[in-house]
């Protein structure tokens, strides 16, 4: 299609969001949870067709993608679970009282928003996805961006979508779907468009990013990019179980293919640990290619960089050009080496695909003061014996992350009320999360009514709590 | 001082953060809340001197800066109850369930965080005020650069901010002054800042929010910057009390000689308005100058962008150069000229000072349409009679703003748990409020603890809820 027409395209999708916004900021809880709902139900019973599409498209298996549809549908219901409890108002109210005037305080839709479906997530982060879901959730309007790494699964999915929202009532213009890189920047661009979501690269978010506050009237970016998922290892876990960490670590960073933004990509292991002795037997061929050819390439140049640092070991797996998919790898490091100036950045730097580096540490006390090198990430993960004092550990990831693993791997991410997917630059540009019910809050913000007469209060402030949500009343939480 | 000197300053001050917060995130609620205390205590003890300070480099005069001390030092009290209830931390707790980890997850802080003084508010809105305040509060080290349009007053109350931390045991640190233009970029652009506050105009707002954008590793800019506040007169308002209205119309736009952010600046009033014909007689002279040069001749430049649209009429007021004072003025323009694309951005430009635009409208059809063109403020004030429907009206300005008042005047922010002091573009680059109990959020990210060992767990989030604070657990909010 001509760049003009996709243009247009955006032109188009994002004005009629911005017409449909009068319609969603004004829909009760009740009808955006059955708009959610629809589009759940319409997904589950169209299950084999979109996992077929998506499949041809990704080659990531039909197990994988079938469980990514539930996930999908499950997300959107945990989101009209989340309308029903009201919380996520976030109502406020302070009766009048001497000297101040009745204050009313509540959270809105900020208007239509922009989303950037990612490569790897062809349901769950996709035109469908958790960004789509809360941005819907609270009453935005939502124009996607289509990932062109599976154009069909999501022509496909859009069209169900539409189909859904249209069936339970929504307005003409509360979804739509937009292709092509320039439509991308159009979209970034247009004064209609509120905020934007985004789930990829360090490069292409920083561009969004840079263009989103360079706008005449900026807006909100909350972009999810780059993460390298530090995971320490102590000496005793090491000793006692370091050939199950080496299964669980090598199933971790292989797991589709090494296309998570979770996946470890950094390992600190004890200098001469069982763990790195019994890796190489874990890790095999990978099954499948890997989902675009931008990204094989990335995947390339990252293990260039990786070879290239001085003293850098390939422990498992060979450099090879493979026909059918690439060979799952691991490099490792001295500590010495990685606090090294000269390639900390290289050695931290997010490689897309299946390869993790282990870092060789010395002992305990060294390889605390080495993590202040680390910059933000997703997560981290201690895998440590229940003895042993973690505290100082705990205290310096946690400066640096968002979700903080003791045992178990960094790769699933849990849809729940409490879950946070996002972290310090670079991991996400944000102060929320992208997965779990907190998502909403990027798509609001907060209006106060100050004297305002019952009739033009929303109910979810009325005196009588109609819709008999949680509040702070006069400086308590009631229910 | 020289320049260079002064940014050794923000090297010293930010670093010495930045080595600070390791203990500020890790003190407790009752720790941090009793240097909010201490340092509120402080400041009442020398309001006196304080006051005198900030009279004679702001003309404000004793008796509003008597008054504004006090509202600093409640706003200290405040955030210090705020941490007390525990809300803020949005405590959430999945237990474990089947294919599911145990995750918990609360706020923290993110990390040194600079804030910009204002020059309006020399206590309120500056060294110690919501800013500073809110910051302390959650755990945040605050660096502080002084306007230079009180520099003594700022100085003084750093000494006592610095005297009271260090008496209650805050580490060295936690709090730190600067000054200088060069000093405050050099502050945005320090690597161990983590997020920035400001308040004052869209062109110093804006080229700082650039410039955290621009960063290596961008920070959240929390901005606070201009805001033209509509008014609404409904005819019959108009009809049953509009020299009342005009009275208060006159006390609001020309309190503290009209710097205030939430000056209300655009008046919308019917044709032949009682309103307008009452107006003159309540405009005065200015009780005192305006606060520094810099405001007089940004006063004096957009008094000639608003004399300069064809058929601006002065209703009130002449034009001079005044020596004592400036002096208030009101201009009027018809809806046409409103909405005409060629003035429509000169009209709803904030003029900071002394001046009010009143657009006379024909009827609440035409009015209401005209009213999209306006951009996001602070406030929009609904003047009604009770039998009005006023719902579509409500519906446009809702969408606009953060505060929504029916009656009164916009200027007086109320420092409540549910206050919303903060706007869509240019109002600010928020989805926050700066006052009021939530304006900590700014300063806070979440994290979530996954399969933690209780003896890691902060307090918080240990299962026996030790703080008693309110949690959702499981899906369910409990106190």
């Amino acid at each position: 299609m001509h760049t003009t027409t996709r243009i247009a395209e955006v032109d188009r999708a994002t004005e009629l969001a911005g017409d449909a916004f009068a319609a969603t900021v004004g829909a009760s809880d009740d009808t955006r949870a059955g708009w959610l709902r629809a589009i759940a139900d319409a997904l589950d019973a169209h299950v084999d067709d979109l996992v077929a599409l998506a499949d041809g498209e990704t080659a990531l298996g039909a197990a994988r993608l079938t469980g990514e549809v539930a996930r999908t549908t499950g997300q959107l219901r945990l989101f009209a679970a989340v309308l029903a409890d009201g919380g996520y108002l976030e109502a406020i109210i302070d009766h009048a009282a001497p000297g101040r005037p009745d204050l009313r305080r509540m959270l809105r839709p900020l208007g239509p928003v922009a989303v950037y479906a990612a490569s790897n997530f062809p349901f769950a982060f996709s035109v469908a996805g958790g960004d789509t879901a809360s941005a819907l959730a609270v009453g935005c309007p939502v124009v996607v961006k289509a990932h062109p790494g599976h154009p069909e699964t999501s022509r496909r999915t859009a069209a169900l979508v539409t189909e859904a929202l249209a069936a339970a009532g929504a307005p003409v213009g509360a979804f739509g779907l937009v292709e092509g890189f320039e439509a991308g920047l159009a979209l970034i661009d247009h004064p209609a468009i509120t905020a934007a979501a985004f789930t990829g690269s360090v490069a292409g978010g920083r561009a969004l990013f840079d263009r989103a506050a360079a706008r005449p009237a900026p807006i909100p970016f909350f972009g999810e990019l780059g993460s390298i998922n530090p995971v320490v290892v102590t000496e005793a876990a090491d000793a006692v179980r370091g050939a199950e960490l080496a299964a669980g670590l090598a199933a971790s960073f292989q797991l589709g293919v090494g296309q998570f933004c979770t996946k470890p990509g950094l390992v600190f292991v004890p200098e001469g640990s069982v763990l790195e002795a019994a890796l190489p037997a874990q890790v095999g061929r990978a099954p499948h290619r890997l989902l675009t050819e931008a990204i094989a390439r990335g995947f390339r140049a990252g293990l260039e960089h990786l070879a290239g640092v001085p003293g850098a070991a390939l422990v498992a797996g060979t450099v090879s050009e493979p026909a059918a998919g690439p060979e799952p790898l691991v490099y490792a490091v001295d500590l010495a080496t990685f606090t090294d100036p000269a390639f900390t950045a290289t050695l931290t730097t997010e490689v897309f695909g299946p390869v993790t580096l282990l870092v060789r540490y010395p002992d305990a006390a060294t390889l605390v003061g080495a993590l202040a090198a680390l910059e933000g990430s997703l997560t981290a993960t201690v895998h440590a014996e229940p003895d042993e004092d973690v505290t100082a550990l705990s205290a310096v990831l946690a400066d640096r992350v968002g979700r903080l693993l003791f045992g178990g791997w960094p790769t699933g991410v849990a849809v729940t009320w409490s879950q946070q997917h996002g972290g310090p630059w670079p991991a996400t540009t944000s102060q929320h999360t992208s997965v779990g019910a907190t998502a909403v809050r990027r798509f609001q913000r907060p209006i106060v009514y100050q004297d305002a007469p019952e009739a033009v209060l929303p109910a979810a402030l009325r005196e009588d709590n109609p819709l008999g949500i949680p509040r702070r009343v006069d400086g308590v939480q009631v229910r």
